[in-house]
């Protein structure tokens, strides 16, 4: 046995991958050999999700028919329909989507099977019905009926339509798409690397999307970007110059050795490189809805803690400010994440399935021992 | 980086922990300092859950106290039973307790807390709960009432009352105490695993042991128990003498480089301490049947894998004829399983809060690079 633990499992190699690579130093993400600065403006979320599950970039038919899968796949399950309306009511966002991804396997055909075939099918329905989820959670807890879905529509542009019962703008429906491509996959982070310990066990796809989805919901994970836009309300609720409290608060908040969420990541040395295109798209939107006041707040943000600190803006920063001026509630940015990252957790089962060994690590032990039991009565 | 992958983290130190430590070479199993040959038929499931989730040995008004904690968590939560009916006709057992537990968390008073003392309380609720789920569970797909629990009744034996509506008998329940005492807790297996990864993004207690019931569910985990009970009875159905079929056809499986469940473990070098006890109830619990033909088919089995592999059992081997003894159905073996590990993955989740990092490795990238990205019209 290994007797020194890492922490954390830092710069410890737990699995091997096709699916994504970064390079920390240079700040580079690629997914199956194509970095994302390409990826980015250039491929839709469906090219990028079939790419991930499949293996290749899709062929004009390959992804017409994928399109249509995923068009077919929107359909909820009967099971997670029925419990909604209770559901979104007493639960959170990312606790109702645990829920309702698991009850949702009772209505998949293939969720006995482990199977390929079975699981490219799954990974597309997963995929499908994961943004439908949440639009079909938003409507249920303001009491409305789910506007119906527009088959001609890709992911992203039918998400927003379902979400706000509006044909979306086509220009916020490619920057959402953008924003899909770019948190698709993220090689073995916090979520992914669940999924892939609950599939080397032989379990199923939902299992370890439902593990995954718990996972994501942690504020150090998934749940960061709306923190972020938390942490930029409350600054603006202060009142006075936004831009000028953030400089002070921040300064303030990292000197008494506070974290400040959407900063640092344990793989980048350099810029995630994820966040110059989220940066660019939170200007854009910032413009064209004539208020940039969260934007320079993030900029001026962005400047105090690399001043501060030397650490730079994670995907979580900038993505938190596009999905505000996307008209997105601020408690389903996890959510929205999720629907993208469920490509990436479909893919890595697939992956783990197809050459699988259980993930079972040691443990240091750091207890008592060879103690005595005491009965009960003498205790 | 490290440059080399540990497949499956085999030998990697993963986490520290005081709850539970194994010797693989002298196949010795402790809980907090405690040999599991001390506490098994010495101590009840009841002061185990104490002593792994609240650090040390209950004295009895401490117990007493917790016993009372227990019985009145067993109230499962409203929005698990409204559905519970449906879930049961619709899916397995394990997807139906992933699914009732995630829905459990609308009903806890505590569940957006990761503070130690509501982690706590939710720990010795999931743990109440989780029997009560797989009875509940049974009589809703045999379209019955749920028996009544009994206050006065410990876990196991109020747990064999709700599955059968019948006052078990004593050594019954003694019995099965003794299989949740063995199955509390084993340092870094996968489900428990699942869950530090879902804990350390500081995501919640339901979330981390929905990802651990979804894990144990796989095959090469907790549902190895029923496999083993499902393989023992395939045998027997080939007709001839039981025993004589177990040598002619374990041995030719072997031999066709087959896997047979129920043995080996990665960590034991030497026999798994909690086989040797369950080895021994499966012997008891024959004997007082008057049909010992799983037994000792067992034992052939066992004796077949050791002369041909050099392979002991571990815990799933001999739990399989225990459970089958105890009237258990087959397919609920692993959510037993899962009933007594939630004492060990709720410890485990507390453990990982009080002095938390994000667990987030690296992975090797066996794929193909520096690929170009041609528009799809170009493809």
């Amino acid at each position: 046995m290994a007797d020194k633990p890492a922490r954390g499992l830092a710069d410890v190699v737990a699995a091997s991958t096709a699916l994504s690579d970064i390079d920390g130093r240079a700040g580079r993400l690629s997914y199956r050999g194509y970095d994302i600065n390409e990826l980015a403006g250039s491929s839709s979320f469906e090219e990028v999700a079939y790419l991930l599950q499949r293996g290749t970039a899709p062929g004009r038919a390959e992804l017409d028919q994928y399109r249509a899968e995923l068009a077919s796949g929107r359909e909820t399950g009967r099971l997670a329909a029925a419990d909604l309306a209770e559901i979104a009511r007493r639960q959170q966002p990312m606790e109702a989507l645990r829920s309702l991804v698991s009850l949702a396997s009772a209505d998949d055909p293939d969720a006995g099977s482990n199977e390929r075939a079975a699981n490219l099918r799954k990974g597309a329905r997963l995929t499908a019905q994961q943004p439908v989820l949440v639009a079909a959670y938003e409507a249920a807890r303001r009491g409305r009926d789910l506007p119906a879905m527009d088959p001609g529509l890709g992911v992203a542009a039918n998400f927003l339509l379902q979400l706000s019962g509006r044909p979306p703008e086509p220009r916020a429906a490619e920057i959402l798409d953008t924003c899909l491509v770019l948190h698709a996959d993220h090689t073995m982070n916090a979520s992914t690397f669940a999924a892939r310990v609950c599939a080397a066990t032989l379990s199923d796809m939902h299992s370890a999307v439902v593990a995954a989805l718990g996972t994501l919901k942690g504020p150090l994970h998934g749940g960061a970007n709306e923190q972020v836009m938390l942490g930029l309300e409350a600054i603006r609720a202060t009142g006075g110059d936004p831009v000028e409290a953030v400089s002070s608060q921040v300064t303030q908040r990292l000197r008494q050795g506070e974290k400040i969420m959407g900063f640092g990541h344990r793989v980048y040395r350099a810029e995630d490189p994820r966040a110059a295109h989220l940066r660019q798209m939170s200007a854009e939107l910032a413009a064209a809805r004539g208020d940039d006041t969260y934007y320079r707040m993030s900029r001026r943000m962005e400047e105090v803690v690399f001043a501060e600190k030397g650490l730079y803006p994670n995907v979580d920063f900038y993505a938190a400010t596009v999905y505000h001026y996307l008209g997105i509630p601020t408690d389903l940015f996890t959510p929205v994440f999720s629907a993208s990252r469920m490509a990436g957790w479909t893919a890595h089962v697939i992956e783990q399935h197809a050459d699988n060994r259980l993930i079972r690590p040691d443990s240091e032990y750091i207890g008592e021992s060879a103690l005595t039991w005491v009965p009960l009565d003498a205790r």
